[in-house]
Protein backbone atom coordinates (compact mmCIF):
# COMPACT_ATOMS: atom_id res chain seq x y z
CA UNK A 1 0.00 0.00 0.00
CA UNK A 2 1.57 3.67 -0.84
CA UNK A 3 2.62 5.63 1.98
CA UNK A 4 -0.28 8.36 2.86
CA UNK A 5 0.00 12.04 2.31
CA UNK A 6 0.99 13.60 5.97
CA UNK A 7 -2.12 15.39 5.73
CA UNK A 8 -4.71 12.37 5.60
CA UNK A 9 -5.75 12.41 9.14
CA UNK A 10 -6.33 16.26 8.59
CA UNK A 11 -8.36 16.04 5.41
CA UNK A 12 -10.32 12.56 7.38
CA UNK A 13 -11.06 15.12 10.17
CA UNK A 14 -12.11 18.00 8.45
CA UNK A 15 -14.40 15.66 5.91
CA UNK A 16 -16.05 14.30 9.14
CA UNK A 17 -16.65 17.65 10.85
CA UNK A 18 -18.32 19.02 7.36
CA UNK A 19 -20.73 15.51 7.56
CA UNK A 20 -19.05 13.35 5.53
CA UNK A 21 -19.15 9.45 6.26
CA UNK A 22 -15.80 8.02 5.54
CA UNK A 23 -16.67 4.98 3.44
CA UNK A 24 -13.27 3.71 2.37
CA UNK A 25 -9.58 4.55 4.07
CA UNK A 26 -8.30 3.89 0.84
CA UNK A 27 -10.30 3.52 -1.58
CA UNK A 28 -9.55 0.94 -4.35
CA UNK A 29 -9.20 1.33 -7.90
CA UNK A 30 -8.67 -1.79 -10.13
CA UNK A 31 -8.64 -1.48 -14.15
CA UNK A 32 -6.83 -4.74 -15.99
CA UNK A 33 -4.33 -6.18 -13.93
CA UNK A 34 -3.74 -2.89 -12.01
CA UNK A 35 -4.79 -1.90 -8.48
CA UNK A 36 -4.57 1.92 -7.54
CA UNK A 37 -5.45 3.57 -4.17
CA UNK A 38 -7.69 6.90 -3.71
CA UNK A 39 -7.23 8.38 -0.28
CA UNK A 40 -10.25 8.64 0.65
CA UNK A 41 -14.16 8.07 -0.11
CA UNK A 42 -16.72 9.16 1.19
CA UNK A 43 -20.50 9.82 1.29
CA UNK A 44 -22.59 12.46 2.54
CA UNK A 45 -24.83 12.65 5.59
CA UNK A 46 -28.07 13.00 4.13
CA UNK A 47 -31.96 13.42 4.57
CA UNK A 48 -33.66 10.07 3.87
CA UNK A 49 -35.37 10.95 0.72
CA UNK A 50 -32.17 12.65 -1.05
CA UNK A 51 -30.00 10.58 -2.60
CA UNK A 52 -26.26 10.48 -0.79
CA UNK A 53 -23.51 12.22 -3.19
CA UNK A 54 -20.29 10.05 -3.36
CA UNK A 55 -16.88 11.62 -3.40
CA UNK A 56 -13.28 10.26 -3.85
CA UNK A 57 -10.81 12.34 -2.04
CA UNK A 58 -7.08 12.88 -3.18
CA UNK A 59 -4.98 14.51 -0.63
CA UNK A 60 -1.60 16.07 -1.41
CA UNK A 61 0.56 18.21 0.62
CA UNK A 62 3.01 20.28 -1.96
CA UNK A 63 5.19 20.00 0.10
CA UNK A 64 7.93 18.73 -2.27
CA UNK A 65 11.39 21.09 -3.78
CA UNK A 66 9.37 22.38 -6.65
CA UNK A 67 5.68 23.35 -6.60
CA UNK A 68 5.36 23.06 -10.45
CA UNK A 69 6.71 19.16 -10.34
CA UNK A 70 4.35 18.71 -6.84
CA UNK A 71 1.87 20.11 -9.56
CA UNK A 72 2.58 17.61 -12.17
CA UNK A 73 2.06 14.61 -10.13
CA UNK A 74 -0.87 15.89 -8.51
CA UNK A 75 -2.65 16.41 -11.97
CA UNK A 76 -1.07 12.87 -13.23
CA UNK A 77 -2.73 11.26 -10.01
CA UNK A 78 -6.07 13.09 -10.71
CA UNK A 79 -6.01 12.89 -14.17
CA UNK A 80 -5.63 9.21 -13.95
CA UNK A 81 -8.01 8.16 -10.94
CA UNK A 82 -10.72 10.08 -12.76
CA UNK A 83 -10.37 8.58 -15.56
CA UNK A 84 -11.03 5.11 -14.28
CA UNK A 85 -13.65 6.16 -11.83
CA UNK A 86 -15.90 7.64 -14.40
CA UNK A 87 -15.44 4.24 -16.12
CA UNK A 88 -16.43 2.17 -12.87
CA UNK A 89 -18.14 4.44 -10.70
CA UNK A 90 -19.08 7.61 -12.29
CA UNK A 91 -21.67 8.82 -9.53
CA UNK A 92 -18.30 9.65 -7.64
CA UNK A 93 -16.56 12.74 -7.92
CA UNK A 94 -12.90 13.05 -7.56
CA UNK A 95 -11.72 15.80 -5.68
CA UNK A 96 -7.99 16.86 -4.85
CA UNK A 97 -7.56 18.29 -1.06
CA UNK A 98 -5.31 20.84 -0.79
CA UNK A 99 -3.88 23.23 1.44
CA UNK A 100 -4.89 26.81 1.95
CA UNK A 101 -1.44 27.91 1.58
CA UNK A 102 -1.02 25.86 -1.99
CA UNK A 103 -4.43 26.86 -2.98
CA UNK A 104 -3.31 30.53 -2.68
CA UNK A 105 0.34 29.48 -4.08
CA UNK A 106 -0.61 27.62 -7.12
CA UNK A 107 -4.61 27.69 -7.56
CA UNK A 108 -5.51 30.99 -7.58
CA UNK A 109 -1.90 31.69 -10.02
CA UNK A 110 -2.59 31.25 -13.86
CA UNK A 111 -1.05 28.25 -14.11
CA UNK A 112 -3.66 26.84 -11.64
CA UNK A 113 -6.06 28.30 -13.00
CA UNK A 114 -5.89 27.02 -16.46
CA UNK A 115 -6.11 23.93 -14.85
CA UNK A 116 -8.75 24.09 -12.82
CA UNK A 117 -11.20 25.55 -16.24
CA UNK A 118 -9.28 23.23 -18.64
CA UNK A 119 -8.89 19.76 -17.27
CA UNK A 120 -12.16 20.80 -14.28
CA UNK A 121 -10.24 20.26 -11.39
CA UNK A 122 -12.59 19.68 -8.26
CA UNK A 123 -10.83 21.01 -4.86
CA UNK A 124 -11.15 20.66 -1.43
CA UNK A 125 -9.52 23.98 0.19
CA UNK A 126 -8.40 23.03 3.81
CA UNK A 127 -7.28 24.89 6.99
CA UNK A 128 -4.53 22.03 8.32
CA UNK A 129 -4.82 23.98 11.69
CA UNK A 130 -8.48 24.01 12.00
CA UNK A 131 -8.97 20.50 10.35
CA UNK A 132 -11.16 22.43 8.28
CA UNK A 133 -12.70 22.33 4.74
CA UNK A 134 -12.88 26.23 3.57
CA UNK A 135 -13.96 25.68 0.36
CA UNK A 136 -15.44 23.54 -2.13
CA UNK A 137 -14.48 24.37 -5.86
CA UNK A 138 -16.86 21.56 -7.50
CA UNK B 1 16.62 23.51 -15.66
CA UNK B 2 15.13 19.98 -15.04
CA UNK B 3 17.34 16.74 -15.62
CA UNK B 4 17.66 15.34 -19.30
CA UNK B 5 15.55 12.11 -19.58
CA UNK B 6 17.88 8.60 -20.17
CA UNK B 7 16.73 8.42 -24.31
CA UNK B 8 16.89 12.18 -24.74
CA UNK B 9 19.31 11.61 -27.36
CA UNK B 10 17.83 8.61 -28.32
CA UNK B 11 14.49 10.06 -29.49
CA UNK B 12 16.57 13.40 -30.48
CA UNK B 13 18.09 10.90 -33.12
CA UNK B 14 15.02 8.86 -33.96
CA UNK B 15 13.42 12.01 -34.69
CA UNK B 16 16.09 13.07 -37.29
CA UNK B 17 16.39 10.11 -38.79
CA UNK B 18 12.39 10.44 -39.51
CA UNK B 19 13.25 13.81 -40.68
CA UNK B 20 12.03 15.97 -37.96
CA UNK B 21 14.65 19.24 -37.51
CA UNK B 22 15.08 19.59 -33.85
CA UNK B 23 14.40 23.07 -33.58
CA UNK B 24 14.00 23.64 -29.29
CA UNK B 25 15.83 21.63 -26.96
CA UNK B 26 14.12 22.00 -24.58
CA UNK B 27 11.27 23.89 -25.58
CA UNK B 28 10.19 26.60 -22.96
CA UNK B 29 6.58 26.99 -21.86
CA UNK B 30 5.85 30.19 -19.77
CA UNK B 31 1.85 30.31 -18.33
CA UNK B 32 1.83 33.45 -15.39
CA UNK B 33 4.75 32.91 -13.43
CA UNK B 34 5.71 29.53 -14.06
CA UNK B 35 8.42 28.14 -16.71
CA UNK B 36 8.37 24.58 -17.76
CA UNK B 37 10.40 22.86 -20.63
CA UNK B 38 8.83 20.44 -22.75
CA UNK B 39 12.29 17.60 -23.82
CA UNK B 40 12.15 18.73 -27.84
CA UNK B 41 9.98 20.95 -29.76
CA UNK B 42 10.54 19.62 -33.36
CA UNK B 43 9.33 20.34 -36.88
CA UNK B 44 8.88 18.14 -39.95
CA UNK B 45 10.82 18.44 -42.94
CA UNK B 46 7.84 19.09 -45.75
CA UNK B 47 8.09 19.80 -49.40
CA UNK B 48 7.69 23.66 -50.13
CA UNK B 49 3.62 24.15 -50.42
CA UNK B 50 2.89 22.21 -47.18
CA UNK B 51 2.35 23.51 -43.82
CA UNK B 52 5.11 22.56 -41.68
CA UNK B 53 3.69 20.15 -38.90
CA UNK B 54 4.95 21.24 -35.26
CA UNK B 55 5.12 18.57 -32.50
CA UNK B 56 6.28 18.96 -29.06
CA UNK B 57 8.01 15.40 -27.44
CA UNK B 58 8.17 14.68 -23.90
CA UNK B 59 10.50 11.58 -23.52
CA UNK B 60 9.80 9.25 -20.51
CA UNK B 61 12.05 6.37 -19.90
CA UNK B 62 9.90 4.19 -17.64
CA UNK B 63 12.23 2.97 -15.17
CA UNK B 64 11.20 3.45 -11.72
CA UNK B 65 10.12 1.33 -8.81
CA UNK B 66 6.64 1.53 -10.07
CA UNK B 67 5.09 1.49 -13.02
CA UNK B 68 2.02 2.79 -12.46
CA UNK B 69 3.62 6.15 -10.82
CA UNK B 70 5.80 6.29 -13.80
CA UNK B 71 2.70 6.65 -15.25
CA UNK B 72 1.07 8.87 -13.23
CA UNK B 73 3.57 11.22 -13.19
CA UNK B 74 4.41 10.64 -17.39
CA UNK B 75 0.22 11.89 -17.52
CA UNK B 76 0.80 14.72 -15.32
CA UNK B 77 3.44 16.11 -17.28
CA UNK B 78 1.48 15.29 -20.36
CA UNK B 79 -1.91 16.47 -19.50
CA UNK B 80 -0.28 19.78 -18.07
CA UNK B 81 1.84 20.67 -20.71
CA UNK B 82 -0.80 19.80 -23.76
CA UNK B 83 -3.52 22.12 -21.50
CA UNK B 84 -0.65 25.05 -21.75
CA UNK B 85 0.18 24.97 -25.58
CA UNK B 86 -3.24 24.34 -26.48
CA UNK B 87 -3.83 27.63 -25.18
CA UNK B 88 -0.25 29.11 -26.14
CA UNK B 89 0.61 27.24 -29.20
CA UNK B 90 -2.31 25.31 -30.75
CA UNK B 91 -0.92 24.08 -33.70
CA UNK B 92 1.88 22.04 -31.90
CA UNK B 93 0.82 18.84 -30.73
CA UNK B 94 2.75 17.08 -27.71
CA UNK B 95 3.76 13.57 -27.82
CA UNK B 96 4.86 11.38 -25.28
CA UNK B 97 7.57 9.47 -26.26
CA UNK B 98 8.19 6.02 -24.97
CA UNK B 99 10.46 2.69 -25.36
CA UNK B 100 8.67 -0.45 -26.92
CA UNK B 101 8.69 -1.92 -23.71
CA UNK B 102 7.09 0.19 -21.81
CA UNK B 103 4.53 0.77 -24.60
CA UNK B 104 3.89 -3.29 -24.70
CA UNK B 105 3.73 -3.24 -20.61
CA UNK B 106 1.88 -0.52 -20.31
CA UNK B 107 -0.05 0.88 -23.04
CA UNK B 108 -0.88 -2.21 -24.76
CA UNK B 109 -3.04 -2.84 -21.16
CA UNK B 110 -6.93 -2.04 -20.19
CA UNK B 111 -5.11 0.99 -18.30
CA UNK B 112 -2.83 1.90 -21.20
CA UNK B 113 -5.53 1.83 -23.56
CA UNK B 114 -8.14 3.60 -21.16
CA UNK B 115 -6.22 6.64 -21.31
CA UNK B 116 -5.12 6.51 -24.55
CA UNK B 117 -8.53 6.70 -25.71
CA UNK B 118 -10.10 8.89 -22.98
CA UNK B 119 -7.41 11.48 -22.83
CA UNK B 120 -6.26 11.53 -26.13
CA UNK B 121 -2.83 10.14 -25.62
CA UNK B 122 -0.71 11.12 -28.01
CA UNK B 123 2.54 8.52 -28.21
CA UNK B 124 5.62 7.88 -29.93
CA UNK B 125 7.24 4.62 -29.57
CA UNK B 126 10.99 4.46 -29.81
CA UNK B 127 13.21 1.74 -30.47
CA UNK B 128 16.04 2.87 -28.02
CA UNK B 129 18.61 0.02 -29.40
CA UNK B 130 18.05 1.55 -33.38
CA UNK B 131 17.35 4.87 -32.47
CA UNK B 132 14.58 5.07 -34.39
CA UNK B 133 10.36 5.74 -34.35
CA UNK B 134 8.41 2.72 -34.40
CA UNK B 135 4.99 3.35 -34.25
CA UNK B 136 2.92 6.79 -33.93
CA UNK B 137 -0.18 7.12 -31.77
CA UNK B 138 -2.01 10.26 -33.07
Amino acid sequence: MLARDIYHNTVKQALMKAGWIITHDPLRLQWGTKDMYVDLGAEELVAAEQQGQKIAVEIKSFIGPSEIEDLRNALGQFVLYRTILQTTEPDRLLYLAVREATYFALFEEPVGQLLIQQQHLRLIVFSPDQEEVIQWIP
